[in-house]
């Protein structure tokens, strides 16, 4: 498809080049929101726009300072002093637009893509992601049911039995059997509606007046996600149990642990049913144990869930895949593409090795979306309505099939490679200076690490390593992000966005350098 | 930004410009996949196939054929065929891709965005929601507290705050109050975060050993969103009371059918807690009585949410806003900006009147997303993940920002009065037909009609108005959909695709007369 020469996106205002409206102003019935033309015109402008942006990435402070034209300074409600009250009557220019986004929104914006962006965990944006949100966005189906765009359930299933593949995970869980992959929004969606269909199915077990009696376990490195599903699915919040993970175990689920509270809880009348596992933990990468957690959740009919929301992409690497040993006695495995994958948010995949109890807990069948191809009628199609929390979905499958496609998976793989070795030198230029410590021993490229305290300090370090947190990022060239473990404030390193090079790596640590013989020097 | 002159965009494949990896295929290493040239190039190819793909959109079968190169018909696993077993471990290029999503994808998509489309309710995309998804994929930030892009946090707020102001919501609901508004990403999603907001308010009141006493109101016209919210939040099946709605009152709930159900339930000794009005239903857009709901709501302390998820659009022209009358007593109100109103998919407008209450059933505040500028520390900003169901959520905001910016309130208004003129003319073809007839009057874009069944017709018209509705669909050149209103098969024409005109009206109704013709002949 050749480019028409009439879309010339250039930056200069032509008096039909700078409105998205497709018709004058004066004249409110002619609006064409979707002349092609137009469309070509203003996404040409756009597309420059990003590329501008990226090439620009580095110069903004990663962390937003909000500093708007007068110099506002991380000021919440900083915008609502930049902007009317009210919408707009009139439409406005694609000029007026672009001012605006420059001056009043990048400034708040924080750089989750820039190359300093360490903290949390990376949140990947790509080329072939970006393109994929672009078609995605422009078929802007709604694919709830197989009919209402076969290709994007097609795809998705496709494209989820190659993920399986990629990372060895059991047949079981590939679409050809029992199971299936899915596209959820989040992780805590994943682990939302994995959590519905075990509550689900122990309750037609044991009857549903059993609610009171369902328990949930987990570590307390668990991320919240898992909190906040027992709060929605109405497990009772006593009925969550949070062992703690010791730094003798690498902050790891101890599985003794486990059976010790499951058989407590079965002497008190309670129903273990549940158990959630993790692969790289959100605050130090942890990795729980998935075999004896496996065999745990056999013994008692449980339903083990593993969230590799992170870690996940590092395992599609063999000499990394050994972290998912284990899973083969897993109910349900998850990973989120967009955090290391370099697939846009969102696009979290979620597999099941049993797909009726997800289906049994989340299908409603109403008349108005019946049709003759429909997973209640015909076993022969998916219907992904029933598997996720939401009724409509976007083609979120041609994002990741295009990641595959435009990589594939040898690049993949050294992608995270390089990130895990740029946290190795990280974890080394630490270890090499005497003032810091690493917190507990990096698995994957996150490194979890601190200033150590002087022997005076009264808090452990704490204050001392806000501070360093603190000046770090409002130095506006780094971003990283905390955490605590064993009651230490400890500073969190995550090497992953796109862009990162070893440059930034040795930039961030000669700026936490230059800050720690500030902070020890005044303290 | 003036765009760069390297960024050709033309569809010869040139070596350097038909692979988005950015780097030699041999060379793992290199692989750069945020380069801002190769996302400049790659993107302006993009936007030429999107706005290619618009020029010819209705050349298109709306209802995907799936004539896949062997002239596939409709055939579940089409797409399976046709792809790989695994994902390619070598990058392939952007030509390549570009071609399989003509000839593998394409025919799998139903074209949600063709003028022929007329199934469902639409869900329109425009230039501006086409922009905003672009740049919201480009920042590729998860803003789930306010201090990960302030700018996304504090536009939400603006523009949801400008959009209650555009419908006349009651000043409790915008944020400057005690309410507030925030994107959601559908309907369910919203009616099912209200529901758990109204359980949790429930059960802190009445103990939550009460679970199983809480009971939901509705009609039978209501989405089957609201049965699902109930499967997920645990509210027993036998408590979600289903009201049936009549045709004498077009489909509209009977304030007095939900006070003798309520009167009912109390006398045995259960909790009425949550009522569900509809504001144009799914099946006909009925409109159920939102003051006298109200009024109910009020006297036995239950929550009223208003779900207007199609209909909320047209209340921002005067003339329809009566529709939303009463909604001075509900707790919450819900629209979807990506139906009707030129967002693309998803936006979900929820507005809560005491945002304390969602809050209270969906935070959670784990170590590792502490800051200093957070909801729970200072009252100063919000944090939308305690809004929501994930934790992660896209920048959403900035494509509705970007519809109203670059269409204006006037523009918007007349977008919807032209679709609902364009159905008024199909109401008239309809009516002029004496074969056929309207089945409820059309009270927005949506006509519900039938081909009346001969008298000899055994299951009163439903087969008939089937294989008219299947071979309409069948021909490629429109798609409609059914319901079942009072035990009659229904067909649902429902006007509000970006592209559709007159001419699209008229042809379609030649198509279903011609067809009707050719059906009431042969029976």
């Amino acid at each position: 498809m050749p480019r028409d020469g009439s879309g010339g996106g250039g930056s200069s205002s032509s008096s039909s080049g700078t409105g998205a409206n497709g018709g004058g102003d004066g004249d409110a019935g002619c609006l064409r929101p979707m002349d092609a033309e137009q469309l070509r015109e203003c996404g040409h402008r756009m597309v420059d726009f990003v590329a501008d942006y990226y090439k620009s990435i580095d110069t903004f402070p990663v962390l937003s300072q909000v500093q708007a034209p007068r110099g506002i300074y991380l000021q919440p409600g900083y915008l609502k002093k930049l902007l009317p009250d009210t919408a707009p009557s009139k439409p406005d220019t694609l000029d007026a637009l672009f001012d605006d986004i420059r001056e009043k929104i990048i400034p708040g914006v924080t750089h989750w893509q820039s190359p300093n962006y360490f903290a949390y965990y990376p949140c990947n944006s790509s080329t072939a992601g970006f393109l994929g949100e672009m078609l995605s966005a422009a078929f802007n189906i709604v694919g709830f049911s197989w009919i209402t765009s076969p290709a994007a359930t097609e795809l998705e299933v496709i494209v989820l039995d190659w993920f399986a593949k990629m990372l060895k995970l059991p047949s079981q869980f590939l679409s050809t059997a029992l199971g299936g992959g899915v596209i959820q929004g989040t992780a805590s969606e994943a682990v939302l509606v994995v959590l519905l269909a075990a509550r689900d199915r122990t309750l037609r077990k044991h009857g549903k007046t059993s609610f009171e009696k369902l328990v949930v376990y987990a570590s307390d490195q668990t991320h919240s996600a898992l909190q906040k599903a027992c709060q929605i699915a109405g497990i009772f919040s006593e009925n969550l149990r949070v062992l703690k993970a010791d730094k003798n175990k690498n902050y790891a689920i101890a599985p003794q642990d486990v059976i010790a509270a499951i058989s407590m809880d079965l002497s008190a009348g309670l129903i273990p049913f549940f158990i959630c596992a993790t692969v790289g933990t959100t605050s130090s990468s942890a990795v729980d144990p998935l075999t004896e957690l496996g065999q745990i959740a056999k013994e008692h009919d449980m339903w083990l869930h593993i969230d590799a929301a992170y870690a996940g992409s590092a395992c599609i690497c063999p000499e990394y895949r050994h972290h998912l040993n284990g899973v083969e006695e897993a109910n349900s495995f998850n990973m989120n593409a967009h955090k290391w994958f370099l697939t846009n948010f969102d696009c979290s995949l979620l597999w099941v090795k049993d797909r009726s109890y997800l289906i049994q807990s989340l299908s409603t069948n109403p008349e108005f979306l019946k049709n003759k191809f429909q997973a209640s009628q015909a076993n022969s199609v998916f219907d992904f309505k029933d598997w996720q929390v939401p009724l409509g979905r976007r083609f979120r499958s041609l994002k990741l099939w295009m990641v595959l496609r435009l990589y594939g998976v040898e690049n993949l793989q050294s992608y995270i490679r390089k990130h895990i070795e740029l946290a190795k030198h990280f974890e080394q230029l630490v270890i090499s200076d005497s003032r810091f410590e690493v917190a507990t021993p990096r698995t994957f490229s996150l490194v979890c690490f601190r200033l150590l305290p002087l022997t005076s300090d009264q808090d452990n370090g704490r204050k001392l390593n806000y501070d360093l947190m603190d000046a770090a990022n409002l130095s506006g060239n780094i971003f990283i992000s905390h955490t605590v473990l064993s009651g230490k404030f400890v500073l969190r390193f995550a090497v992953g966005a796109p862009l990162t090079e070893e440059q930034h790596i040795f930039a961030a640590w000669k700026l936490l350098q230059d800050l720690a013989t500030r902070l020890l020097g005044s303290s």
